[in-house]
């Protein structure tokens, strides 16, 4: 009784807009915002980097004091990241500026940024360009969705979207996924952004529990090149509009969790297939492990090997960097009770099961191949 | 009153010989001595991969027998790693075949195997090249080590040797040391294999503390592409040869462990220098921190960014991606105490200076750029 859609469907009394605010010198859409009339209990998961960017600072302090929150305010070109006070002066001016168009207060919005790490936001652009971005929503207007999902975007070729509608008694909840471009693929223009909206009725500490569950098996097992981002942030809004009996950690959870699930690794896979120069789309599986966490980090070791990715791009097969990378991961695993099974190279989605026989736990880890082309986009850019 | 002579020097009672022995198609070189007469104490540094080549498995096994050693034996072309019993009974079988024509017992002989990982070595080969191999040493041969080092050698565009020279009392030591390819920049080919030998009367409890103290400054202080090999050693021999007065813990320590310090260092550059499609030389300094494990494992997060070596390559300033890695290293560092200085990117020299205020230690890794080279060298290998 799921239904999933490939592109953004808003759910009930979310709305969305995106205009081009003048960050990006090219003209391109810049400035999004994703809205909710009714107000959003929020999750949030951030960057582990103990550089954090401006917004992330700021979005903690606010999440501290509110619990409902009405907006979301994305801008993309420059990453507010590692601009000291000044930067989250800028950030909080964002909210204050956008408060009164949006009527609410500043402690109701949060913020995101995605760009150039390093260089002061112009503040002064987004106050221009707030009133527009105001105008430019609409109730489902799908213009608006479409706009938004393009100003979140630095050098992402695709947009990346995902809807799961599922129905709870008579109800029908909507979870609408929105991402940008892969961790620290895009490495001046940093950050992996996702914007999850529902208008599911849930209780905080389930809506919690279930984003931790989803995030682990999603987010947390893509890697392009190890890189992590000081502005990765994945936000859900659930503004309960949908009207349905409350779901709980123990009511309705399994559901609710298995939409986020599907949103959040939809979402993932998007984010590494269009990582930069990738040629190939590698899922790494690890069986028989001791823990899921250990069955992760021997997959993520694979993954994040240099050797590895380019023996992908150049389709030869090499089960000694496999090996060597097993080991590495520090996991202690006997020669003789390795097994590694490899697809057919010549294929765009390349399949890797390692077995390491310590116990009976999986994970699955997707990864790109390294190409020179990566290395031509993360050199050039300026 | 310390000499450093940029080529190999063998020590007194050193011999060292190189053949072809097949292994290699190509018909090079590929199979090393280096031998001392008078019996060796030996000091050793393995992998922490917990995948184990072949040779190292059995070099474990001998030195846990074993106090004093008369060879080593090393072949290029093949890893020897990921070949289970049957690899662990050819590596023994060289020392086998090698013990009377070396006048030793097979326990008496180290060896170490580079090259492709996972393929079984032809020790048939092996065993009919050791009689030219043990011809081909002559007292003081100049010829013979630079057979050697050639030997050893893979993808490496130059042999990496190095020697220093001082006095205690009236008597000079040497300290030779010989070494080939970075890590696993060399995948397939994979290892950073050293040979240091010296004549010196030294203890092993000093030998040890030594190795100790050299390795942590050079060897574990450079990073190509972060990927640790199954393979990687460091032998010491050191046979009493100089008669020096005896070198302990406390009485000429500071002078020994100086020269192996050198030694190990200049072949840790050589061996970045020479990185697989290398333009560049990186040097990361970091400053304040609270210890020297918390300086290195900062500068070591800096130096496996991608996107700095590619920043790097392409001569890019960018300080952002500096931020984001001290940050993505887990070390609790604040933006406002992050200091970051960086000199021209134009020179082949690069260095760059992070101060993390965190106290007063620091120190410095080594590395090289990432190039479109660096991919194509390790595609196209098989």
């Amino acid at each position: 009784m799921m239904k999933i859609y490939k592109k953004a469907i808003l759910p009930n009394s979310f709305e969305a807009s995106g205009i081009a605010s003048g960050i990006k010198k090219s003209g391109k859409l810049d400035l999004a915002l994703f809205y909710t009339w009714s107000p959003a209990i929020v999750s949030c998961k951030f960057t582990k980097n103990t550089i954090l960017a401006a917004p992330i600072k700021l979005n903690k302090s606010y999440l501290k004091k509110n619990k409902f929150f009405h907006a979301v305010i994305v801008n993309s070109g420059n990453a507010n990241c590692f601009t000291g006070k000044k930067g989250l002066k800028d950030a909080q001016d964002i909210t204050r500026f956008a408060a009164d168009p949006l009527f609410c207060n500043k402690e109701d919005i949060l913020v995101a940024s995605t760009g150039i790490i390093g260089r002061r936001l112009s503040v002064e652009k987004i106050k221009r360009a707030i009133p527009g971005l105001v105008a430019g929503m609409s109730w489902k207007n799908e213009r608006g969705i479409d706009r938004a999902k393009k100003a979140i975007m630095t050098t992402d070729t695709f947009a990346k979207e995902i809807s799961v509608k599922f129905r709870i008694g008579k109800e029908t909840v909507t979870v609408c996924g929105i991402a940008k471009g892969a961790g620290m693929i895009a490495p001046n223009m940093a950050t992996m952004l996702a914007f999850i909206l529902t208008d599911a009725n849930i209780t905080q500490r389930a809506l919690d529990k279930a984003l931790d569950i989803a995030v682990e098996d999603s987010f947390n097992c893509i890697t392009v090149d190890g890189c992590m981002s000081t502005n990765d942030s994945v936000i859900v809004l659930a503004n309960d509009a949908a009207g349905n009996d409350t779901i709980k950690p123990n009511k309705h959870f399994n559901l609710f969790t298995r939409a986020l699930n599907i949103v959040c690794l939809e979402l993932a896979k998007m984010i590494v297939k269009d990582a930069e120069g990738a040629t190939k789309f590698i899922r790494i599986r690890v069986d028989k492990a001791k823990g899921f966490a250990q069955a992760r980090k021997v997959a993520l070791c694979i993954a994040n090997s240099n050797l590895l990715k380019c023996a992908v791009y150049a389709e030869n097969p090499n089960f000694g960097r496999i090996a060597a990378a097993v080991g590495a991961s520090g996991v202690d695993v006997k020669e003789e009770d390795l097994k590694i099974k490899v697809s057919l190279l010549n294929k765009k989605e390349i399949y890797i099961c390692v077995s390491i026989n310590r116990g009976k736990y999986c994970a699955t880890v997707y990864t790109s191949d390294l190409t020179p082309e990566y290395i031509k986009i993360n050199a050039e850019y300026s």
